[in-house]
């Protein structure tokens, strides 16, 4: 009697088996903490779309069954977009509305937040819409009166009370619901999508906590961005809607490339970048990318681009905070500062990884792991107590930002476009307005407040990203490279007005002409330093792209992030999520370093020398008894099948999970099967006595077409089948003969020697 | 005496071995017309590197060789950049000015073409640039006016005299000096990045002669266009440029990874969309595509789109002759047009696809293949004589999908723009003269030549493409959805006009109000027919996009271009690229298509059930006699050397060419080595008589690290494992022991018998 086949892999016995109904709960299924075998996941999922293919030739419901079949990953992206951008949208609002009441609150209604108040507002006019009598901030509402030093420290008790509230209630939340809502979410998706399992990572507490705490933990002022954990979002949504669908509910390869999606649409919703946000998704997150899933991305990206922008959260019809728009050229000379910043991102991402890491560490191996509540209030604190005197601090990183690569127009009234007014244009002849001025006294105090802003939010960010709360890094570090930038940008502004004749401006900056975008600068060191920070490419160029919209920065841009990433690189290939990935211990084959040591397979499988041999079970012979014992003497997570123990001749693979799940089924269903039967992975049932009992043949369960190398395959190739197969182990073999097995946790250990690391930091497999 | 090592895939013997010097000449080389291995390739490369990292630790030399070895791969694509943006900027401008000479001359000097010399001219005005007397039609250079039909006939004949000029120096050029410079090229070099080899295909002859007789050809009139032989001629430029480094010289893995950073170029520079040429290259041209060539590719198309824009070619500082802006927003119910103009370019696609290639298989097997001057002149005298009445084809093709893109302004001269003014406001109250009026008589003329020249189009193009002339596809293509997507924007604006009050149109198109943009919808029906025919989209989204600049029409875009794709691949799942390959018989396993059929490895792989057994060599006892004669019975490329024939027990793999090279070059060099002695693969040499000549060692040229699959291996599984490392063949095991061998040529004949065409079809291995 054979069990019904696992329907894996196609071959022999499961072809006759329906492939779309599971044979026996459990078998064909994972681990938490496991890694899944892709290969199997997709011929799974080959053998469930050839069936539906060849039952819509027999009857109609069948075929509309086939269509909708093809058309629901369409329709599954669709929902996903939709989704995504809905809750980014609400998120915005949000945060918009809890950044505000920090400061104040509205009298028509504290539901408004500050600019809707003044909209509201018939009393306020156009130029004022940020004074208006209808909000009040806490010292008005409290002490009547907003004027004065009592009034000031009322308001900086109340921003420093809303802060520690709202950090508070965001740390407790996902401490007490979801504690997988901390953090980015990144360096955990990218593992998910290299084939790892996290369970209920992904999960509806998961996105309900972390969509909460994230407007919590914005709002509350810390130095971290709601953009990184957008993707977390993104792919909670995606990983929820996908159980709607069969096709991607039982198949986990399915599932991943609609999170692979997901990360798009994140990041489309994050900086209204759809295009970014699929280079982004192929760049930087994802492991197995077909072309299919970079069209279903776009779309994906797409659709959540126009929900966000229907919904419209920040009122002026674009999706994000710093939409710029520059007038000015800029000049091949310009090119040195760029590259100047972008040696400063590189050098600002390798020592911020550093730190962070170093930081992240000691709160693992310390005891100030023991207490993230009271970690998250005292950093929330301190921000606050730090951040509000300095108006530049005081306001979200969103907003600084915006305001950062703001290019100055004649009526701005920010402190940052505080010039002296030339207005003796006789000596000039042109008269252009927006041409390069001396800073006056605003831009000094300005300045001065910048640098003070650069210092502390390096500092803070270190310390902030990685705490129990959800946080981004996206933001933090565009700010300080944008603040880097403007600061250079001004100093540049001046050097050429001061210096018109000098041989270096001569000829482009001519007294009266716009030659120097100091907002421009403050982009490009945005971009440097997030650069730096991730080791993005194109896809932050893109992404940056988009903002502006035009080509002609685009040269700026990557002439300072490929700097970025190549002096950064000079002191650690990392980025900070993949040192993120290896502080936790995943088991990750970064797809994107080649594997450079000379060693041969033989060198790296198991067993090694010294060890005692493999453990593997023969085609025929051994009982369920002997099986049972060696499955239970050791702990791996599968076995391979052998002709005999003396020829070694490799015959297939079975899973420990797979082989338990069926000896027990066998045990509790099958009639006679006992300690003595005999286990047997042979097509053909050998002959037994008659008075033995019934053999357990588990052919159905067994790989018939495991991976093999040989002994002397160069290690490079055999990492380079591990990462485009997505393999979870391989066989290795030497003149035909079973010699050992080679495992991604291998591999991962070796090249954590190879780097002088410790190998077991490699937690999982 | 052991051989030099090969030094391929860094085992055992090669290690003593320089893996930078070549050991034998020839040995580790491919033939003309063969498939590269990728694996062994991308291995030596990795020697390479890993052999000047260890020495760059030695001496400040090699310290200074390492850093220039990492940034020659960007040097390299900085001279692909600048080389094929100056070689587009020189085709642009000599195609604009042969395209003008068919028309007329410039008295002022003959090389400028018409716009230059009416720019040279004093004489002539803002306005009426077209108009200028230094500008003569041949009309009246020879009979001293340009008035009446005997004029009109003069200038008729030398229009198709100029015609039949050109096309016969194009064909001529082509088949005299370079006959690979026909075509679009795309198909081959599709072909070649997927790892096949054809001499001479990217070299200098190709090279000149392409650029030059692009020029002709598309100033001849026919209906072909430029962008397509654009990447040909940036892949020469690259492959050419390769040369300049040994790197990418001596490595055919590295060197197509540059080729296909050159693809993206070549659209970058057609179309001047940098990042449509980077996703192009990603979505349609490459096999192998490693984040570092997106990298690059970005890097490399941006440098040519500068170059391209610094040489200005346009004379408009924009990189493309149909840059587009338009003004209106689009509304929701233009959807169901923008899918009607899908469906429309899917068919088209679908259509032209199967009407071209009926027709090239004509051209291949009937004697019409055997005079291809003749049937150059013939369509190039038919295109002319038809060409010439109608305004709209004569103009070249990227001229007429500027005007058909053009949004209508008030000043506009255009017969496109040949609508009534209405200039009684006072009934709408608004007066927007920009707003939806009614057509007239000029309108309709122009759409009855738009209708004829969209047959006419039709037509030739099905006949066009595929001359042994260079000749592109997008430009034809485009224009075909322009023209149908310009008549039906007209419609729509005409029913919207005359319908305001309907249900449809009610709300967002009243009176006065400018609610249809005709240059969108012709915009969106080029695309859609272009993504029809080549099945791209994402890239031609992209492209679009980067036209326009804003991403408020992507909506339109996308949805005509999913469209197009589904309704295209719902009569064939080819685009036309890869229906050429086919009748060209290329050996191209497509990365996008999932292979289907539930067949076993077993059952494609050779030897067949009745087919004698597998030729293989032993690792010890053949002679070199033997061997010789195994290897001349045979035409195997390769043979797999066992343990014995007894045990079938795999060692290694062997190519035919590297054994017959060193077995020769040990026969002239090595003393005493005949016919009798023996070959030996094994790691120390067996002890021989010591009367027998000695033995032969080349486990030097061995692969000891072959591929195998198991026999009962699912095909889709087999072809995964194929596609993903890149393979040329693989063997087959069955519990341990070889049982046969599968090449790409085997698989692609598979394919081809399910799909029920000819196996034989495949041509090459």
């Amino acid at each position: 009697p054979s069990l019904p086949g696992a329907g894996m892999n196609g071959n022999g016995p499961s072809k006759l088996v329906d492939p779309l109904e599971d044979p026996l709960p459990g078998v064909g299924t994972y681990e938490d903490f496991n890694t899944i075998d892709w290969v199997r996941e997709k011929s799974k999922d080959r053998d469930r779309h050839r069936e539906i293919t060849n039952k819509s030739r027999q009857s109609t419901v069948a075929l509309l069954h086939s269509v909708s079949d093809a058309f629901s990953g369409w329709l599954l992206m669709l929902l996903v977009g939709l989704m995504s951008g809905a809750l980014a949208g609400g998120i915005d609002i949000a945060a918009h509305w809890l950044t505000d009441m920090k400061g104040g609150v509205c009298l028509i209604g504290f539901w408004f937040n500050h600019e809707h108040c003044c909209w509201k507002s018939n009393e306020a006019t156009f130029q004022d819409r940020d004074r208006c009598p209808q909000w009040q901030s806490w010292a008005e509402l409290i002490t009547g009166t907003s004027e004065g030093a009592f009034a000031y420290i009322v308001n900086y008790l109340m921003y420093i009370f809303w802060a520690l509230l709202f950090s508070f209630l965001a740390v407790t939340l996902v401490r007490a619901f979801a504690p997988y809502a901390c953090g980015s979410g990144i360096p955990e998706i990218k593992t998910i999508l290299s084939g790892f399992i996290i369970r209920g990572y992904l999960g509806k507490w998961t996105l309900i906590i972390k969509t909460i705490t994230l407007v919590l933990a914005v709002s509350s002022g810390l130095s971290l961005g709601k953009e990184g954990p957008l993707v977390h979002v993104a792919c909670c949504c995606a990983n929820i809607l996908c159980h709607l669908f069969t096709k991607y509910r039982k198949n986990e390869a399915k599932r991943r490339e609609v999170l692979s999606a997901a990360a798009a649409v994140g990041v489309s919703v994050a900086f209204g970048a759809p295009i970014g946000g699929v280079l982004f998704s192929l760049e930087e997150v994802s492991y197995y990318f077909p072309l299919k899933t970079l069209w279903r991305s776009f779309f994906a990206a797409l659709v959540a681009a126009f929900t966000l922008r229907s919904i419209n959260p920040f009122g002026n019809s674009r999706l994000v905070l710093f939409y710029v728009e520059f007038h000015a050229p800029w000049h091949l000379v310009e090119l040195a500062p760029f590259v100047l910043l972008g040696i400063f991102g590189g050098l600002w991402g390798a020592l911020f990884i550093r730190a962070n890491i170093a930081w992240c560490r000691r709160r693992k191996t310390t005891r100030l792991g023991h207490y993230p509540v009271i970690e998250v209030l005292v950093v929330a604190a301190l921000t606050a107590l730090l951040a509000y005197p300095n108006s530049y601090t005081r306001m979200s990183g969103a907003e600084l930002i915006s305001e950062l690569f703001n290019d100055c127009s004649l009526l701005d009234s920010s402190q940052l476009c505080g010039y002296k007014q030339v207005t003796n244009t006789s000596e000039t002849g042109v008269g252009n307005s927006l041409a390069d001025r001396p800073a006056g006294a605003g831009l000094y105090t300005a300045l001065w407040q910048l640098a003070l802003a650069l210092v502390f939010k390096m500092m803070i960010t270190v310390i902030t990203f990685g705490m129990k709360v959800p946080s981004g890094l996206f933001i933090p570090s565009m700010a300080v490279g944008a603040i880097a930038g403007r600061l250079l940008g001004v100093g540049m502004e001046q050097l050429a007005y001061y210096n018109h004749d000098s041989f270096i401006f001569k000829g482009w900056c001519s007294p009266g002409a716009d030659c120097i975008t100091p907002g421009l600068y403050a982009m490009v060191g945005a971009a440097a330093c997030l650069g730096g920070v991730t080791r993005m490419t194109v896809s932050l160029v893109v992404i940056m792209f988009e903002l502006t919209g035009g080509l002609e920065y685009i040269v700026p841009l990557m002439a300072a992030t490929m700097t970025s990433k190549w002096v950064a690189d000079a002191f650690g290939r990392e980025g900070i999520y993949e040192a993120h990935i290896r502080l936790n211990g995943y088991p990750f084959l970064e797809p994107k370093e080649e594997f450079e040591h000379s060693s041969l397979t033989v060198d790296v499988m198991r067993p090694k020398r010294s060890d005692p041999a493999l453990a593997v079970l023969t085609q025929e012979g051994m009982t369920v008894g002997q099986v049972e014992a060696l499955v239970e003497s050791t702990h791996y997570s599968g076995f391979p099948v052998v002709v005999s123990q003396e020829s070694q001749r490799l015959v297939g693979f079975v899973l420990r999970r797979d082989l338990l799940i069926s000896i027990d089924n066998a045990r509790k269903r099958q009639e006679g099967v006992v300690s003595a039967s005999q286990v047997v992975f042979t097509e053909h049932a050998p002959s037994v006595a008659a008075d033995a009992p019934p053999p357990l043949r588990l052919r159905g369960i067994m790989d018939l077409s495991p991976f093999t190398v040989t002994d002397h395959t160069p290690m490079d190739i055999t990492v380079d089948i591990f990462r485009k197969l997505g393999l979870r182990q391989c066989l290795v073999t030497h003149n035909g003969r079973l010699l050992g097995i080679i495992t991604k946790k291998d591999i991962l250990k070796h090249m954590a020697q190879i780097a002088n690391r410790d190998p077991d930091s490699i937690l999982f497999n």
